[in-house]
């Protein structure tokens, strides 16, 4: 491995990197069945009210997820910028050190990536958790919150594939990496925030109309 | 000038570099005599019409004001990498070479700062120019569609800013450059997208809650 590391560019200079030493399917295996827990765990609770409905659960469920991944996975990498010299196999270290395979600016700490993943780490991360909590107690502020929340996701997106994109999107170890880690696993933050979005402009865009036909009435 | 030019950092490359031609107050007194005209006639205009309010006339002017700015100003950037080049004195290329003053990574052609105007020209600007529609034909998308430009304005700017600082925040020639067109240029697209955001959060909160409380009534 020329540069000691198996990131791209060749020589990116990594002084004292570490190896990753968790295997591929452990790493994935504990961010799937942690989320698998979480999510199943929003499940059960959210169903024991009555009052909400199973698209709210469902919700619930995706907000509690990605509002944990952005504070506690994105929200190490961004105050970690000397993960890849870990020698502790600290779980979140691995992340990184794995994920980076499919995107090396994570390794080389590019700024347009630490922008962005501090963005969605410090504001939409807790911002996700409140969102889960305004879907379960019916506030007025739930669906303009997660309008904003998943714009915020998908500024973020556009900026993170635009900005590689720019730079020659060449930050891949390999093809596999390249569509698994990058395309793949980021697709999720572009299909989900698309929906919701849609859902609640059109909720908002209903409930608006709703209010000028009952002020028009009143005139 | 070492390199030729007038940027930061000094060992900035900038092959066949034309210097700006137009004075600094032709530059401004363009822009701002073009942006006065502008609003001055979205003013005009929207005032024909006696059923929109003294407040959304101003909001038209600003939408389409900061609307033709992202997409005339910004666009010609976006689309323009070679713009320092120029020798015929286009008025365009003449405000990016005044403002890389303030912030050299436009004349570098810096991939966060590109793939924010990208965004902001190519989206954000007619989406701007939507806005000012909306609110002249009451459509019930206004708000929720100033909620999400207004966001994105402040996203792009926060990735601005914050690339800036991560990169060292040494971009500019001088201290004068550095308030007057980085920070109190810019300052204006923190301000007035906050204050529209919050505004038109409460409306569409209010409007949710009207919508639920006639729900409940009809149960």
């Amino acid at each position: 491995m020329e540069g000691g590391h198996p990131y791209v560019p060749r020589d990116l200079i990594l002084l004292d990197y570490v190896p990753v030493s968790l295997t591929q399917s452990t790493i994935l295996g504990v961010y799937g069945i942690s989320s698998l827990l979480v999510v199943s765990l929003v499940w059960i609770l959210s169903g024991r009210s009555s009052k909400i409905m199973k698209i709210d659960r469902v919700l619930m469920c995706w907000w509690v997820f990605t509002g944990l991944t952005h504070m506690i996975l994105e929200g190490y990498f961004v105050f970690s910028p000397q993960f890849y010299k870990d020698k502790t196999m600290c779980y979140f270290a691995e992340v990184w050190k794995e994920y980076s395979k499919g995107d090396s600016r994570y390794a080389a700490r590019d700024a347009g990536v630490v922008a962005v993943e501090g963005i969605t780490a410090v504001l939409e991360g807790p911002a996700s958790l409140l969102a889960a909590y305004a879907i379960a107690t019916r506030k007025s502020y739930s669906c303009i919150l997660q309008v904003a929340i998943s714009l915020g996701q998908l500024y973020g997106t556009a900026v993170y594939f635009l900005t590689s994109y720019l730079e020659g999107d060449n930050f891949a170890a390999s093809s596999e990496y390249y569509y698994a880690y990058y395309v793949f696993a980021n697709s999720f933050w572009v299909v989900i925030p698309t929906i919701i979005i849609i859902r609640c402009w059109k909720k908002i865009c209903v409930a608006v109309k709703v209010q000028e036909q009952k002020k028009a009435k009143v005139r």
